[in-house]
């Protein structure tokens, strides 16, 4: 069984047994995404994009946490909504691949916003 | 292939194919994904909860997408840090499992959180 | 002197002492300013909206350190931009009248999102 | 009388012909704010730090608009949370000036995190 599936049901099991369900709507599960998401902001914000690719092995091991925390919620609300998530990932893949076609969206990052 | 390695694989390629790996810096990605995160918001911002389970499904698509733009900056993310996303999960769950014990945690959303 | 001109200045010397308008890159107070914007979402993301207009005292100062957090660091960012927020969300107000004008925006959330 | 107080009953007063103070629990407003937090990161999200300093027309028009709303959501926010925001960001830089000593905090980004 792939990875995502694993862990959906690993969530699940873990929720239950805390009798968590009752507190993770969709909306609730949004938000501690959006909560987790700044927690990852958060061990960015003052470092330069050239550190931010050279992590101490204490920075990284906090950026492999909040990613963590990210990827748990937002497979658990993914569930709660009935949605398979590798499924939407492949079929905005395809839709981005026709926004973006490699001969005009090659080398500029003008492509991916209005701005 | 398990499916998070599976879309690791496509998105590499797809950025590779675009020239884009330039603007994929670990802070770059932290950003997009804040910027998906706050879409995914976007969507249950007005919602009570008992509606955020119950999506038309206009809101349904819209969140789908979200969810899976979410889901690709992360992958994207862990990938430029050569973290193992499903194994950090597997780790975190642990580490949930001793900090949040089933007879103490049963039931309560304050074991969440320091409130 | 108004309130944000004058918080404006305080912060900027703050900044100046410390010597840290070095890190102060509008693109970096961004990211600060979605970390904190987590850690507001943090406060509520398991509470009812009932719950969330009565907060005890000790959730209600968590809160306020956090509103304070997100407007520091738009204070900041506004400054670093040489914007005046005071007169963008004059602006803004008059654009979302006109957006949403009472007769038709009168009691519907759906007047909000595209959803 | 101060831009902050100016701007709430501004905000209260087209809230109020809107009809919307029913949709505006401060756990929806902290939503809403999460997810213009998130449209600001977006405007950031590809630019350099060099170029975050340096934004076209339109791109400074895009984040004027988004700083606005970030600002009017916070303030409707403290509003119905009873919550004076210059009172709090006064107590928050004096609390700061504390944590991070000059002479300790200067020139060093390691002052504000744990990383």
């Amino acid at each position: 069984m792939d990875s995502l599936e694993n862990l959906k049901l690993a969530i699940r099991t873990f929720a239950d047994e805390r009798d968590w369900d009752q507190f993770h709507s969709p909306k609730n599960l949004v938000m501690a995404l959006s909560g987790e998401a700044g927690e990852l902001a958060e061990c960015f914000q003052w470092l330069t994009e050239d550190q931010s690719y050279n992590l101490s092995d204490k920075q990284r091991d906090a950026v492999a946490d909040e990613i963590a925390d990210v990827q748990l919620y937002l497979i658990r609300l993914a569930d709660k909504l009935n949605l398979d998530i590798a499924q939407e990932c492949r079929r905005k893949l395809l839709h981005n691949a026709e926004k973006y076609p490699v001969d005009k969206a090659k080398g500029t990052a003008k492509k991916y916003t209005d701005l």
